[in-house]
C-alpha cells in the first residue's frame, strides 16, 4: 500500500541525493530465439554486482494487468497517481514535439484531412498521409491565420499529423473532438463539453472556418481535424510535494515535458547516454533529485529490435560505474513500462526494480533480471511506491506519530 | 493493486479465449498423516509441467485473514469485488437449490421450528431437526398457500431448511429476520429495514400467519422462522463490464447460479468432471470465456477427506491434456478459497495459482502447489485481479494513456 500523502505529509529537505534511473521499457519477455529476455541475455556485470547488494522488487506500473502509456507510467515513478491526474492526448503529444504548455493554453492532436469539394464530406480522415515537408509548408501557411483572442502555435509531426495549441486568457480544454471518426461525414465544430468552455470553442470554431479558406485549394490536404483538446492538468510541483530541488535529464520532448509537468528543471543535455551521463556528473552539485531517462530500451523493444534492445542495456550498464562514482546517498535503477521485444509494445508485465543506498537489507539476488527481481525483498509493489522508497532511503521522511 | 473500472474501460472484443478453470477449495494445509498438502500429495505431472511455463503465484481469496463463502469468492475471481456487490444469504440458498431468480424477486432461508402451543415460544428452533423427506411433506402442504399480490416458490433444503422465494411487483429485500435467534421468544414479525418494504413485510406476514395455521397440527415443525431477506443485487453482466461471451460449466446448482448473476449463458453439462470438460470442447467455438468448475475438492475438504481430495485433483489432472488439447490463448488454473481436510471447512490461506499464455514471463517453478506458487513471479495478489490478468494475457485490454 502506497499513502502518498502521508509520504508528503513526513518530507523535509535534506543534504541527500537520489537518482533515479528509467529505463524505458526495460522489462521483457523471454525472446523465442534465445529463451532470454534482453536483461538476462545483455551482459551486465555492474547492474548484476550492484543488483546483488540492493533492494530488488518488481514494480508494477499502474494496476494488475494494465498496460500504461509513457504519460502515467512516468507519474507513477515521479509520486503522482496516474489514476488521479489525467494527461489529456493534446498535451502529451504537444510535449512530445516540444512545445512548452502555459497553464492556460489548450492543446489538441491534429490530422489533415481530404473533404469533398461539393458535399464537404470528409473522404480521408488522414489526407493520403501526405508527405512530411508537404506537412511543414501546409503548417506554414496556416501560421499565417489570425484570430483575436487567441494565439495558434502549431507543429508538424509526420506525414498528416500535427499539434495545435491555443493560447489565450480564459481557455477551456473541454471541447469534443471535431473528427468524426468515420469518413462520409463532415468535420464537426468544436463543441463544448462544459459551459466553460463555449468562449474557446467559438476560438476554436473561427480559427477552423480560415483553416477551411486557406487550404481550399490545397487537394488532398483541403482540411483539419482535432481531436484530444485537453489543458494542462493542475499537479502540484515535486518541490511542494517532497521538498526536493529536482531536475530532469532527457535527449526526448516527451519526458522533459513531462518532468516539467511535475516541476522539475530540465537540464541540458546532448542526445547520447554518455552525454546524460556527462549532464548528471556536470549539474550533481545543483539538486537533489535527478530523473535520468534511456530511452532506447524502449525504441528497441517497439520495433522487436531484441539484439539492440540487448546493446543499449550493455550500453547503460558501462556508464553505470561513473553514476555510481557521484556517490549519491540513493540510486533507483527501474523503468517505466516493459517493452518485450517479443510484442513490439508497451506490456502489462512488472518491471525489474532495484534501490542501492547505506539503508537496504538486500537478498544477495544473483543478477539483476526479471526473474532475479521477483525473488527479491520489496516483491511485487505499485511503481507508485517508487518515490516513498527514494525518500526513506534518502532519509528525507520523519517519523509518522510517535 | 487492482482496479477494475479502469480494466473495463480498457476492455475491448477480440477473438482470443479465456478458460478460468476453478477447482473449488484446492488450497490445503499439510495434513498430519503425511505433512503435505493434497496439491503436493497428488501426483499431477500434466499440472506440474503447465506450471513451469505459467505464471504463478497465490491468491487472496477477499483479504488478509478472511474466509470466504463461495459467493463472494467466486464474485471476487469473476472480477467483481465481493465487498460491493453483496449477494444476500437468501438469494445463496436460493442458487445453491437451483431457483432461478427473476430481478424483483426477495429469496429467504427458511427453518422449521417448534413453538409452544400455549405461549407462542419457541422451544426448539430446528424442530429437533426433522427428517427431510418430512421437510418435503409439510413444504408440500405449505404451497397451498395463497397470499394476494405474491407468489410463494419454496424448496426444501435438508433436515428443517428450506429455501422460500417471494415473487410479486415492487418487493423488496430489506427485512429483518423473524428469527429471534434465541428459544424461549416468540417468532418476529417481518420488519421492513426501509419505508420501501413495508410492503413486501406485510405480504409475508399475511403468508407467516397462514403458515402458522396450516402447521398447527404438526409438531414438532408448528411455525417456521425466515432469514437473510434478500434481493438479487445488480450487478453488470461480463459482456458488458469486460466485452466477453462468457460461459459456465458446472454440476452444482449454486455455481450455476452464481454465474448467471454475472451473465455468463449456463451450458448443460453432466454430473461428472469428464462430462465438464466434453462439454468444453463441444461449445468451445461458441464462447470466448469458459468458467469451468471442479467441486468435489471443495466438498472432500470440507469432510476432511484428504485421500478423496488428492484423488480428485489427479482426476483433473488427467483431464489438463483435453483441455489444452483446445489451445486456449489464455488457461487459468486456481481455486476459489483453501479448504484444508485438516480444518474440515474453508479457510483464509491463499490459493495456487497459474495463467498459461504465450504472453507470460514464467519463473520455471517446480511443480504446481502451495509453497511452489508462494515463490511464483505473480506473488501474493488479490483474487479480483484474475479478470484483468486473464483479459491482459488475452490481449484484451487496450493501453492506457499515451
Amino acid at each position: 500500500m502506497v499513502n502518498i500523502e502521508l509520504v508528503s505529509s513526513l518530507s523535509q529537505k535534506t543534504e541527500t541525493k537520489i537518482i533515479l534511473v528509467v529505463v524505458d521499457g526495460i522489462g521483457g519477455l523471454p525472446h523465442p530465439c534465445v529463451g532470454r529476455t534482453a536483461l538476462e541475455e545483455a551482459n551486465i556485470p555492474n547492474l548484476d554486482r550492484l543488483a546483488a547488494v540492493s533492494s530488488c522488487g518488481l514494480v508494477e506500473p499502474v494496476a494488475l494487468g494494465i498496460t500504461p502509456g509513457s504519460g502515467p507510467s512516468h507519474l507513477a515513478l515521479f509520486g503522482y497517481d496516474p489514476l488521479r491526474y489525467d494527461i489529456g492526448r493534446g498535451v502529451l503529444e504537444a510535449l512530445g514535439v516540444g512545445l512548452e504548455l502555459q497553464p492556460s493554453d489548450v492543446a489538441a492532436r491534429g490530422n489533415f484531412c481530404t473533404v469533398d469539394d461539393s458535399s464537404g464530406v470528409i473522404t480521408d480522415r488522414r489526407a493520403g498521409r501526405i508527405p512530411t515537408e508537404e506537412n511543414r509548408r501546409l503548417v506554414e501557411m496556416l501560421r499565417s491565420i489570425n484570430v483575436e483572442g487567441v494565439e495558434v502555435i502549431l507543429e508538424s509531426g509526420k506525414f498528416h499529423r500535427f499539434v495545435a495549441l491555443f493560447r489565450g486568457q480564459g481557455l477551456s480544454g473541454e471541447l469534443y473532438d471535431t473528427d468524426p471518426q468515420h469518413v462520409g461525414e463532415k468535420p464537426k465544430d468544436a463543441a463544448p463539453r462544459t459551459p466553460d468552455a463555449a468562449y474557446t470553442a467559438n476560438l476554436v470554431n473561427q480559427w477552423l472556418e480560415k483553416v477551411r479558406e486557406v487550404l481550399k485549394n490545397e487537394y488532398p490536404a483541403n482540411m483539419v481535424l482535432l481531436r484530444g483538446f485537453a489543458g494542462l492538468p493542475d499537479i502540484p510541483g515535486m518541490s511542494q510535494v517532497f521538498k526536493l530541488t529536482p531536475a530532469a535529464i532527457s535527449g526526448y520532448p516527451m519526458y522533459r515535458g513531462l518532468a516539467r509537468l511535475v516541476g522539475m528543471e530540465i537540464l541540458e543535455t546532448g542526445p547520447s547516454l554518455k552525454d546524460e551521463v556527462e549532464t548528471l556528473q556536470a549539474q550533481f552539485d545543483n539538486y537533489d533529485f535527478f530523473y535520468l531517462h534511456v530511452k532506447d530500451t524502449d525504441s528497441s523493444g517497439e520495433d522487436g529490435d531484441f539484439k539492440r534492445k540487448v546493446e543499449v542495456i550493455e550500453e547503460f550498464d558501462a556508464l553505470l560505474p561513473s553514476i555510481l562514482g557521484l556517490k549519491p546517498d540513493v540510486l533507483i535503477v527501474t523503468g517505466d513500462h516493459s517493452t518485450p521485444a517479443k510484442m513490439k509494445a508497451h506490456s502489462w508485465h512488472p518491471v525489474p526494480f532495484l534501490i542501492h543506498s547505506e539503508w537496504v537489507r538486500p537478498l544477495r539476488v544473483e543478477e539483476f533480471s526479471e526473474a532475479a527481481c521477483a525473488k527479491g525483498d520489496l516483491g511485487v509493489f505499485p511503481s507508485l511506491g517508487t518515490m516513498p522508497l527514494a525518500l526513506a532511503h534518502g532519509l528525507k521522511l520523519g517519523k509518522f506519530g510517535a
